[in-house]
């Protein structure tokens, strides 16, 4: 007997996490085992509240135009599961003889659906149960990466590389430039900025990870090093960079407001560090805090993220078909010259909870920069080459007059 | 006898500033009475320094290419000549044999461009000298708009419907976001995230310009009222808002600080707004404030942007060869359905101090949104459409079960 298929978005939003249901409904579509094909508004939110819409009767177009719209057109939450949620969960899954669950999410989001394949199992209703690897975050653990960080990699890679030729252009002016990224508790996205990086001396010229405890003096003397060369500094920092003492590195009060799961909302690193570089080095500075606009820049998609987000999607499905449930689809990827992965599976309850740092291999000796072994981890994920920009040979002419002493 | 012609750029970069110099030299090239074509370095610092390379050695490619490079590729500057200056200014030209000055700039450069012609006539040196306006502040008087404000237009239209897509999804969290964008004295740059808004419900939902008083009591009637109706408010503000002193709204310290011009620099309503929504509604907020980022995305360029750009560069070396000087070229509207300008000419003098506010007819009553009129006026200048984005119908189930008390 067929039976009916829910998706769900969870987490923060991406630019491709849509891609990916997408990739759930199509796929879903050629499956004779499946009927019904659902959607939950919010999330799990939407399971407990009954709140299911039917995706059949969206138009072809409007489901393929997914693969294009940032944000997640279901709507996602942040809601941890209170143990009395999860008998719920079950009745709304029964009453609309939902067989196949997917949910698309981060490490939390896999917690829950683990959860609920285990109750499942447990109540031996029979349900599949397949999670979707969704982070800007990248640090799902065991896939070589996850959808939706090649877009936030690719538009700070662009970002990074605008600003950084902005403080270039009027270094007379606002020389130290800090652009604080995304990124909890790892530094995978701040790390995507060295791509803006094409000569010796482009920015950015210095990258804080969370990985690192950040040390005052040795930012110190990072910072006066670059601008004693360059007369002018780019600083690539994450939000979520902390302290030796493990205390969060920001300006902001806010820093401890909390999430249902437990999590500080951040932000407030860039406005701080301007003020330690005015006050302790006395030279103006600036930050640019592309915030949420980061994570779900539809005019910065990549390309290779839109794809992988799709297949991943597709497979999740695919996958539950052929009889597979509590696990998390991930990406493989294959060794050779060319970039390509393959999908892969693994037990939700291993990555349930775990996160992946940065390893120590694509961050430098001097705790400022990554390695070239992340470059050659990262660029193929942005989708294709930045936009090639002009840069001008600047042929000096001879001077024909003594010095102005007074510029 | 063929004289040498001189450009440089000045003030803050943009995105289209380069596609002006590409125009300028392309021009220059198909004039027989130019014989060098010169670029100063970091604008009139170059020249006081002495700093000129030589635009004809580059290769013709890059020059192309500088039409899709932000920023200034010939560096620009933030600084006011000192009356002892012009004199140098003068020898320099002189030096090299300029006899056309072209300078990329906005109010404050055209003040120098000015001086710099005044001062030629005044020591009979034949000199020709063009302004080209620059500014994505778009506060030029005199001309419809300014090249450089339909990119910032189009990449703030488009990360402001990103942003509220963003806070749409996840609307059980940070469920008001503020945008603060640039905008110095003027709220055209933060106007422009109205053409973020397709439908009704869309953010953004409130827009606040320096052009009005920002009033608190207004500001949480307003905050309220919509998240009352929606569950959730995205709002522009304008870096340069104001409150009913004309101080400031900012959280940050920094604002005191000033550059050669005397212009504060700004940034920091986002943050304080943010506090100010948690302190007094109980609202939890966040804030995007892309910073720099947004005067040149080379991601996010308006093509007609581009196009004019390097038409009004075209036009200066034109218009100095008939014979004009100390004029700034405009930008003129043409009546008719189809969008059009044509290039017109102003003097210096009448734009170099003067800006030009968001007119009345542009704001709402109630302060807080744009006009009907002024989507009209910017819409054409950001160059097409924003991509397509779905939007699920979400026709939803009927519902088997009761209401969870709990969700």
């Amino acid at each position: 007997m067929p039976r009916n298929l829910l998706v769900a978005q969870s987490g923060g939003p991406t630019a491709v996490i849509n891609s990916s249901v997408c990739g759930v409904v199509t796929e879903a579509m050629r499956q004779q085992r499946i009927s019904g094909i659902y959607g939950a508004i919010n999330g799990i939110l939407g399971v407990l509240r009954e709140e299911l819409v039917d995706l059949r009767e969206e138009a072809p177009l409007s489901i393929w135009k997914l693969r294009g719209t940032p944000s997640a057109a279901l709507g996602s939450c942040r809601y941890k599961l209170r143990q009395e949620d999860f008998k719920r969960v079950m009745e709304v899954l029964a009453a609309h003889d939902v067989g196949y669950f997917v949910y698309a999410g981060g490490n939390d989001s896999m917690d829950t659906a683990h959860k609920v394949a285990m109750l499942a199992s447990e109540k031996k209703y029979d349900l599949k149960v397949m999670g979707v690897p969704k982070t800007v975050d990248n640090d799902l653990l065991v896939t070589d990466h996850c959808p939706g960080y090649g877009s936030v990699a690719r538009f700070n890679a662009m970002a990074a590389r605008d600003s950084s030729l902005d403080t270039e252009a009027i270094y007379t002016a606002d020389t130290v430039k800090i652009i604080e990224t995304m990124g909890r508790d790892t530094g995978w996205i701040t790390a995507s900025t060295a791509l803006a990086r094409e000569n010796a001396d482009d920015g950015p010229h210095l990258i804080y990870l969370p990985e690192r405890p950040f040390v005052a003096e040795n930012f110190f003397e990072d910072v006066q090093s670059v601008y004693k060369r360059l007369g002018r500094v780019v600083i690539c920092v994450c939000e979520g960079l902390r302290d030796e003492a493990g205390e969060f590195v920001t300006a902001s009060k806010r820093a401890l407001d909390t999430d249902s799961f437990g999590h500080k909302q951040l932000g407030g690193v860039g406005d701080y560090l301007v003020n330690l570089v005015a006050s302790k080095l006395k030279i103006k500075a600036r930050y640019d805090k592309p915030g949420t606009i980061q994570r779900v820049s539809g005019f910065c998609m990549s390309q290779v993220d839109v794809e992988e987000a799709y297949r991943v999607g597709q497979a999740a499905v695919s996958k539950t078909i052929e009889g597979e449930s509590d696990k998390m689809l991930t990406l493989v990827r294959r060794d050779g010259k060319e970039y390509h992965c393959e999908t892969g599976l693994v037990d939700l309850e291993k990555v349930a909870f775990g996160r992946k740092p940065v390893p120590d291999e694509f961050i430098n000796r001097q705790s400022n920069f990554v390695t070239p072994e992340f470059l050659e981890y990262v660029r193929p994920l942005i989708g294709g080459s930045l936009p090639e920009y002009a840069r001008l040979r600047r042929k000096v002419l001879e001077k024909r007059l003594p010095a102005y002493a007074q510029a």
